[in-house]
């Protein structure tokens, strides 16, 4: 039933498991890894209210001792007092170095769990069940992990690769509508970035904005050709070096917006989104791309009830010193990724504060 | 007049250089690596106030643009807090992914600065030149990385590996006579574990207590056997799976009493010293060598005044909790690192609570 994904990282190769409905079989997919007996299931009480029992008892089945620790839902509580916690929690359980930490979640308990993971002992076993689209085509896989810093998102983290990423798309029911928008903006930024196909499908459905529109057949094929896009980009770029940097494409503005606006006023789709009508509206500015693209992307965008627009409340200036703030900052120049095509895009540091303001402030 | 050994790891690669008063050459060292314009050295206040200067001064004179963070000295301050106010401080000077911290002290520092590098922006530059003989000889080499948790010493932390690990020997004249000892006993753990003819020039020697009665050559000789002991060490086991764990000879009593005395009343290399005269009666009492290998041990730890008999005023039962809480547990069997002759242990996990308690409490 399931479908696998392998990424083929030379020394931590591991698989991404679609297995719709797949959630309580879990553990037989955990068994060829080896992993210690103890796992802990890091999750937020939401999901948890869901999910929880269900994993907890397969894994339990399974003969697992199992442990769990939940976070408070939500971006604030993404932060070093909450892996601190998470410290106390795993010294509280004993876990040794075979033991692994289990994330139960979308993106931000995915990232501080596998922060968690990365830095208890030196580094325990991870695996990630994401709960959210986002978390499933995007930030489960190819081994981001981190926390917040006061002054801007993900600053404080490591790369570290999950053992197995289980995907079972069924859950996604139960998640809010707004944050399966914030998802699809990830979906649609593949098929501009990477797989044109993707982007034609999209373009088939009527409507993108909620999951009870979509068949789910359709629903597995948006999840499996996203997660191979993504895989296909990380297994390249590891540490991103160079080509990874394309998954970056929107979120310059996007973090940018984000920042601003206050974690969770706009949510990290949402920003995406946002940032990706900026971003053809720059290569349409700078002739690297006919207006054509932009219109068709902003259509898949509508079409998911995705913002396009910078919220007027937010001061030029703060932007701008946000963007130049940004960790993808080299020598002060702001970098952006910019579609010349529909599944094709290129890294640019030509764009100046001037450019940005004509086009998109 | 640098001599070089090469760390041949397969991912990140590096060098442990040893340059007898090469330490205002640091510069010309560094050029090749490729590093980016900002470099934070981070020292604590004695150190910086032997040191920093020459140091400082030497990057900038390279063009590099050098910014600086002083952490209080000593263990109490190896702590996660810590690392939050290094982040700060990167924040402030705008790091970049190809900047690099510099570590600019002993075992603590490096630790320190090594999980800032690790875990800041998900990962930058890291540079060791450390100024204590255990930090030369042990902790700079391997990429071990990390804090202290209120419940035990390193249970925080990350494998990363610095771009380069620069030694000037001559450094150790100021350095306290108490920390050259706690160095030497992990250069005597180097002759036990892995080089019989590191351990015979140790026996040659009159008096191992002070650096004022080594001959230089002796001492940059005792730095390169112990630092190519510990390189092909951890080259042919980078995280810690196997063989690695021969480097922990005489640290399952020493992080014991370690941490029962309270950090800092016991140095590291004091422990270490009582943990290698444990691990060599235990050794004995299993029949594992004969008596004269714990004799021989015995003499250099007592040359190099270092002690070797556990603290009185530790309760037993103190001691074997905390062994059991120790990170090297294996389904709650206390792993023992054992000689069987001099340059030759082997990994056991036969010792009980009652070998412990009959040989060594």
């Amino acid at each position: 039933m399931a479908t696998t994904i392998p990424v083929p990282l030379p020394q931590s190769p591991y698989q991404v498991q679609i297995a719709p409905g797949g959630l309580a079989e879990i553990a037989s997919h955990l068994a060829p890894l080896g992993l210690g007996q103890k796992i802990m299931v890091v999750s937020n009480p939401e999901i948890y209210d869901h999910y929880g029992e269900v994993v907890i008892q397969a894994l339990q089945r399974a003969g697992y001792e199992v442990f769990q620790h939940l976070i408070p839902a939500g971006e604030t509580h993404k932060t070093l007092a909450s892996i601190n916690e998470l410290y106390d929690v795993a010294f509280q359980a004993n876990l040794e170095r075979n033991s692994t930490l289990l994330a139960l979640g979308g993106g931000v308990i995915g990232d501080m769990t596998g922060f968690g993971a990365a830095t208890w002992l030196r580094g325990i076993n991870f695996v990630q069940v994401p709960t959210s689209l986002l978390a499933m085509v995007d930030a489960s896989i190819g081994g981001k992990t981190g926390v917040n810093h006061p002054q801007g998102k993900n600053l404080i983290g490591a790369f570290y690769q999950p053992r197995l990423v289980y995907i079972d798309p069924t859950v996604l029911k139960t998640l809010p509508e707004r944050e399966f928008r914030a998802g699809m903006a990830e979906v649609i930024k593949y098929g501009v970035i990477w797989d044109p196909e993707l982007f034609t499908a999209l373009e088939e459905a009527n409507d993108l904005s909620s999951i009870d529109h979509l068949a789910p057949a359709l629903l597995t094929q948006i999840i499996q050709r996203s997660c191979q896009a993504k895989v296909d980009v990380v297994s390249q770029d590891e540490k991103e070096a160079g080509l990874r940097a394309i998954l970056n494409y929107g979120h310059t503005v996007g973090h940018g917006v984000e920042s601003l606006t206050g974690y969770g006023v706009i949510n990290h789709g949402e920003a995406v989104a946002i940032g990706m009508e900026a971003a053809a509206k720059i290569a349409h500015y700078l002739e690297l791309c006919d207006q054509d693209l932009g219109d068709r992307q902003r259509q898949l965008l509508l079409k998911t009830k995705l913002p396009t627009e910078i919220p007027p409340s937010l001061a030029v200036e703060d932007l701008l010193a946000s963007l130049l703030h940004d960790k993808k900052v080299k020598a002060g120049k702001v970098r952006f990724i910019l579609p010349t095509a529909i599944g094709q895009v290129i890294m640019s540091d030509a764009v100046t504060g001037e450019v940005i303001k004509a086009t998109v402030l």
